[in-house]
């Protein structure tokens, strides 16, 4: 049974889509860049008079319509002549498109369209788009690392991510986040028109500092221990629990740097860290207990079930609590613009 | 409130997707003239590479994967070269698109899209697709006429569908249904490629038969039955059963042949009454119960619930029981394929 990350769906107080603020605040940090960006570097034919805009990694909203109406506006802004969009909105074919599709913003005006697939392989044909956007997406792996899930193998990870304390598992999971961002950027590359735009948004961990010393990462050292605790009580099989590990890796900008750099369809024209006063998260347990659980919780529920979910993430709430003195104490991780163009 | 009509979605044992077959026969019997059509009418420059296929009214499948791999068949037949191929699926965005994109065929050598919105209006851009798609789509109004539903209108409809019996409601209906396809059309016709081809598989009415007269027209008419039933018992109220009315019109075959030749921009190639075995339902109670439940059971259960939707059925299968020999005695319907060229 492997691990999958998924946004919790629906419209309900616990899904991604009512608690992605944190997430959105990035992009419209980022929004003059983008514009920029759009109105210097884009260099594309559109005879057609359709110009055609992707979102990987859409999950159900309300980011991803952020997204694609400021690099709608950006364009419409460059080019101000009459232009049919369409918009493909990507993502795993397990994300919830119903929910996407019923809460598209009634005044769009563009075409939308549901991508599903995994944005780590081809989804759409050659040449057929002329923008690509990806928040948040460019921090996950499609598979665990061999060895690292195995209880008795030497390169175990006990914990349920990377932290970046064991030099050896941290290698592996750099290594699978190398084939997973090349094979996600050759696809990209193909999919893309000539002379169009990748616009990546993330966070990422800037060089030197390791994920378990940055407010994700004791997030998730917390979500880790509130799930012993769990199988301490007989809960959950503590075997199972070892085996549990999410499919994340936070990459160094230098790391991420490079492994764009490697790709020769593309040439980087931005890579700039993005600073916004909503970059931290808010020093408050339930506010940071919730963030986690939209993100993280879905995980956690679709492995060892909704009930337990419910109960880890009490734990989780406690214990944030307990440890607000260190997570203030925080190193700051980075968000970041990359904007890509395809030669 | 207004009728929707939506087929059952998931993949349960009361849903659409299981219970297609009936729909999914026409299309088997209409291989060989979509081959023909294909071979011979499509006329496209498609120097990109690729090429797309949409479906409108898709549903959840699997007859939307059959029509589209139909196609794709024959354009590779067609053309014998290294082509993409991508597919837009459409349905209004109350679709189970979810539970479309959790089953798309595995083996699909396609990149599958969802589009949702309602396919009487523009859903894609211009010039944006070679083949369209749409089976059992051309027997929707997009709203009950005027007066139709209201109680003490001198046009008020005492049948949830339209009979065919009054002559005035019948007309009502065939206005709104001149407007509905109309503007499916000229949606159509803007959407698709010069030298682009529509195929359009459905059911309507031999000229001079009435919707009472065939099976269709007496399952709804039993439906129709089996509500007021319902309502004498006091389990739903009258005054809500008067006003609803499904948003059906079965066509006459002329009256159909004439709208289409009303577009200017698209033209007749083949207008054919298909005849296969499958064609009949089955003479059997709970067979006709349940094709009945998986189309029509939709739009009773958003309209009155859940609960009221199944005694509702309760009653259609003891009264189809007994009316039997007249179903036997039915007006035979007719299956068509039309295939219509952008000039």
């Amino acid at each position: 049974m492997s691990t999958t990350f998924i946004m919790v769906g629906g419209e309900g107080p616990n899904s991604y889509q009512q608690h992605s603020k944190h997430q959105g605040a990035l992009l419209e940090a980022s929004k003059e860049k983008i514009n920029e960006a759009i109105s210097t570097k884009l260099d594309i034919d559109f005879t057609s008079g359709l110009i055609s805009i992707a979102d990987f990694g859409c999950s159900t909203g309300p980011n991803t319509f952020a997204a694609v109406q400021t690099v709608i506006d950006a364009v419409e802004h460059k080019y101000q002549k009459d232009i049919e969009f369409q918009v493909f909105f990507n993502d795993s074919s397990n994300n919830d498109f119903n929910t996407l599709f019923r809460t598209l913003p009634p005044a769009r005006r563009y075409f939308a369209t549901g991508v599903p697939g995994s944005f780590f392989g081809r989804v759409l044909p050659k040449n057929s788009y002329h923008v690509g956007v990806a928040s948040f997406a460019l921090h996950f792996v499609s598979k665990i690392p061999k060895g690292v899930r195995e209880r008795h193998s030497p390169v175990w990870n006990k914990d349920i991510h990377c932290t970046g304390f064991s030099k050896e598992v941290a290698n592996l999971y750099l290594d699978q986040y190398k084939i997973d961002v090349g094979s996600l950027l050759n696809a990209r590359a193909q999919e893309l028109v000539s002379g169009g735009l990748l616009l990546f948004l993330g966070h990422c961990l800037p060089n030197g500092v390791q994920m378990s010393e940055t407010v994700n990462g004791m997030m998730i050292d917390i979500i880790g221990f509130s799930l012993n605790e769990i199988a301490k009580k007989g809960l959950i099989d503590q075997e199972k629990l070892d085996a549990f590990k999410l499919p994340v890796y936070l990459a160094h900008a230098d790391e991420l740097k490079r492994i764009i750099e490697n790709n020769k369809c593309i040439r980087t024209e931005v890579f700039a860290k993005i600073s916004h006063p909503k970059e931290e998260y808010q020093l408050d347990s339930d506010y940071l207990t919730l963030a986690f659980k939209v993100t993280v919780g879905g995980s956690v529920a679709s492995y060892f079930g909704e009930d337990v979910m419910e109960k880890t993430y009490e734990i989780v709430r406690e214990k944030t609590e307990e440890l607000l003195p260190q997570i203030a104490n925080a190193k700051p991780g980075m968000q970041y613009l990359t904007v890509l163009r395809k030669t």
